[in-house]
């Protein structure tokens, strides 16, 4: 199947499936080819495929072994490939590169700006070693270069310092950027695993590689760092400039004595702004049990930044993983086709939204103060009966006047409807002191 | 003077005081006109007068009784007024509402966005209950509109879920929104204050207002839920579909209680997508100790976003105070300078970055493991006192081997390269079972 052809199918898909796209006239469906079939990939293809078929036309999957990958879920229009030539000389406007590591993937990024194809990549060594060089061909070639899943997965904190931070001038940025060592310290703090057990362990969850040394050793979250330093402070790092350091090292004994010291261990990505200098480095470290560095727990990531105006804000969330990477793609994409005046209008929910209410479904605490006497707890249960309430458990905290007396009872999941109509029976009833309160319990 | 004077003197400023920005041509500063010259105004132009004086040009500050508000670190240049038709007919690009209020701002904001003038507010009202009208004259005028102060203050949020999850279908948004009442309550739990006491103190700290209705009984909140929800869900919601709940009624008892539950409570903005229903409202709930919604503090602010692919991702900071406010008020104008294809250059550091350095100053934990005997502490202290790095704690935990005994020495703040020297030097000590472990102390 040519290029032309996948165009041709593509185009017809358009005028077929969706004749409202057609009216946006200039505002054409952007053509997306997608390098890289692996975990993100599919996760892409998945989103651009259900979520955003009128905003995107899925051109060519490319892979090698191509043969294994192909799947029934995609469109037929899409040109499955193992050569790169054929992204290349398609008519794609944006090439999603996910296939990670420096080479080959270096090379396809810059032929594909080269020839003005906008790219979108997760890969974080390829932008830490080569990011301004590669951002510089783009800018010559009229092509966006965009990275946002390369730092963090699923965390927008890239747009965040770029764009929702661009007004503060940022001193400081403290992560934890790798999941795989935060998994490992948390569990080791967690189970008393030593730092052998919680790698095992980590393996055999899948949130480790076999070869976990880029994580372990620090390398993983450097280059995380250099690009996020980047962007927070406008200063061309280069990777080699910023230290990484093993959590190896770390044995259960130091997480006893950190605890003692009201801390515990995490490994920190870490740049600090003094003067002329810039600090920056990877490292475990001890931090603060309050910190919000130490309260993200298991895989999950965190971005900490201090700037001068606005102070503290803090990003965090699932920092890998197929789905919130491929979130983080699918997002730069969007900006790039809103900048190429392409569709990229956000698609309505499955469901369109028909109703806007009040009336969730959650368990309630309910809270009475009365004037204690046999009967009260037969009374209200009658009424929590007749509506189909079930009561979780009452509870009564000792050292109160009879005369009034508070005691709370716990409910079931019901809705607030239900619960308005049990509560305006029971606010009836004659030994209340003060009106009950009624409070939702989030889970 | 008159609003050509006020751009001449402009013109003359650049001309004068920064020659390379001329060289940009088209790329001239942007002209900003501020209306409201309050806390979060005086922000605004502080920011823009100091950090991004080559980027914007503050042509006029529009303010009642203007008279008293006139300071003398604004440029020459600036047009005081108290009229806004001086704004109105000026040749500024973009209009700064920072007045609040429905009326007359509400108008203001029309007439700017309707003579094709951009326009960024930080008001929640006018937003929540005029927003899609006004974003409706905005497009019809060629003109933007920017509120991303509205919700949140400093915490990028609305770009976080509008850019960055663009790629995700958000089904739930949970928040703390306002800090009046995270303050309170968090007060009320801490120190056992009954809740007018609380109160009292917020308003004391200036905190809360004099009258806290808006907040306390949940208004000022549900404004900010209405703008997130539809940035988040992409549905017109009205503020009137959003039910408000007050926090008056919660007492210490129920906080006791909430704490025999494992929750704590807070004033929560909740939405959730639900086949064709979304849910919406603001009310005090009972939440696990363990959320991040329970750990927000004091008066700082938290998002919650749960999307189909992307899991939880979270935003905290400072959600009010005229700094952050103004942070996310510069961010909104330098997104319109970029489509305006204005200068928006972020400017570099004050001071120009001129090395990237691992060589931080924090305090130091050493875990030493040793085949134990007299004179130890006395060899490393001496090492220590050497290159003048002071001791802070010597620590050793009870239930290990002589033969292999770990103990800790934690020391006051310097240089890691210094450390690094001090270290080397221990390490050839004879006494190591394994080479010490040296981890930096974060605060």
């Amino acid at each position: 199947m040519s290029s032309d052809h996948a165009l041709r199918f593509c185009q017809e898909d358009i005028v077929v499936s969706s004749p409202e796209v057609a009216q946006f006239g200039a505002n054409r469906p952007c053509k997306v080819a997608l390098a890289g079939f692996g975990t993100v990939g599919q996760s892409v293809a998945r989103i651009l495929c259900s979520r955003f078929a009128q905003q995107f036309c899925l051109t060519h999957v490319f892979n090698r072994r191509i043969e294994q990958k192909k799947t029934d879920w995609v469109p037929n229009h899409v040109h499955w490939t193992d050569r790169f030539e054929h992204v290349l000389n398609s008519d794609a406007d944006v090439v999603l590169e996910l296939v990670g590591g420096l080479d080959p993937a270096g090379e396809w990024v810059s032929r594909a700006l080269a020839v003005g194809k906008s790219v979108v990549t997760a890969n974080k060594q390829l932008i830490a070693r080569r990011g301004p060089e590669l951002m510089q061909l783009a800018r010559e070639n009229g092509a966006h270069l965009l990275y946002g899943a390369s730092v963090a997965g699923g965390i927008p904190v890239l747009q965040g310092l770029q764009d929702g931070l661009a007004g503060d001038r940022i001193l400081k940025i403290r992560g934890i950027l790798n999941g795989t060592c935060n998994y490992i310290l948390t569990e080791m703090e967690r189970s008393q695993a030593t730092f052998s057990d919680a790698l095992e362990q980590a393996q055999a969850m899948g949130f480790a590689e076999a070869d976990a040394s880029d994580d372990i050793d620090g390398f993983d979250a450097r280059a995380k760092l250099t690009i996020l330093s980047r962007t927070a402070f406008g200063i061309n790092v280069a990777i080699d400039q910023v230290f990484a350091r093993s959590i190896r090292e770390v044995e259960q004994v130091d997480l006893s004595h950190a605890h003692d010291l009201g801390c515990t261990i995490r490994q920190i990505s870490r740049a600090e702004l003094d003067g002329e200098t810039l600090y920056a480095g990877v490292q475990p470290a001890l931090v603060p049990e309050a910190s919000p560095l130490a309260r993200v727990s298991g895989s999950q990531n965190v971005v900490v930044s201090t700037g001068e105006f606005g102070g503290e804000t803090i990003f965090s969330g699932r920092g890998a993983g197929g789905d919130p990477t491929a979130v983080a793609v699918v997002s730069d994409l969007l900006w790039i086709a809103r900048q190429n005046g392409l569709n990229a209008e956000t698609p309505s929910a499955k469901t369109p939204v028909k109703d806007v209410s009040g009336d969730f479904t959650t368990a309630h605490y309910v809270r009475f103060r009365v004037n204690d006497r046999p009967g009260i707890i037969a009374s209200l249960a009658n009424i929590f009966a007749k509506y189909t309430i079930n009561i979780d458990a009452v509870l009564q905290r000792p050292g109160y006047s009879k005369s009034s007396l508070p005691f709370v009872i716990t409910l079931e999941p019901c809705s607030a409807a239900t619960m308005s109509e049990a509560m305006a029976e029971i606010r009836q009833l004659d030994f209340h002191v003060h009106p009950p309160l009624d409070l939702p319990i989030l889970t």
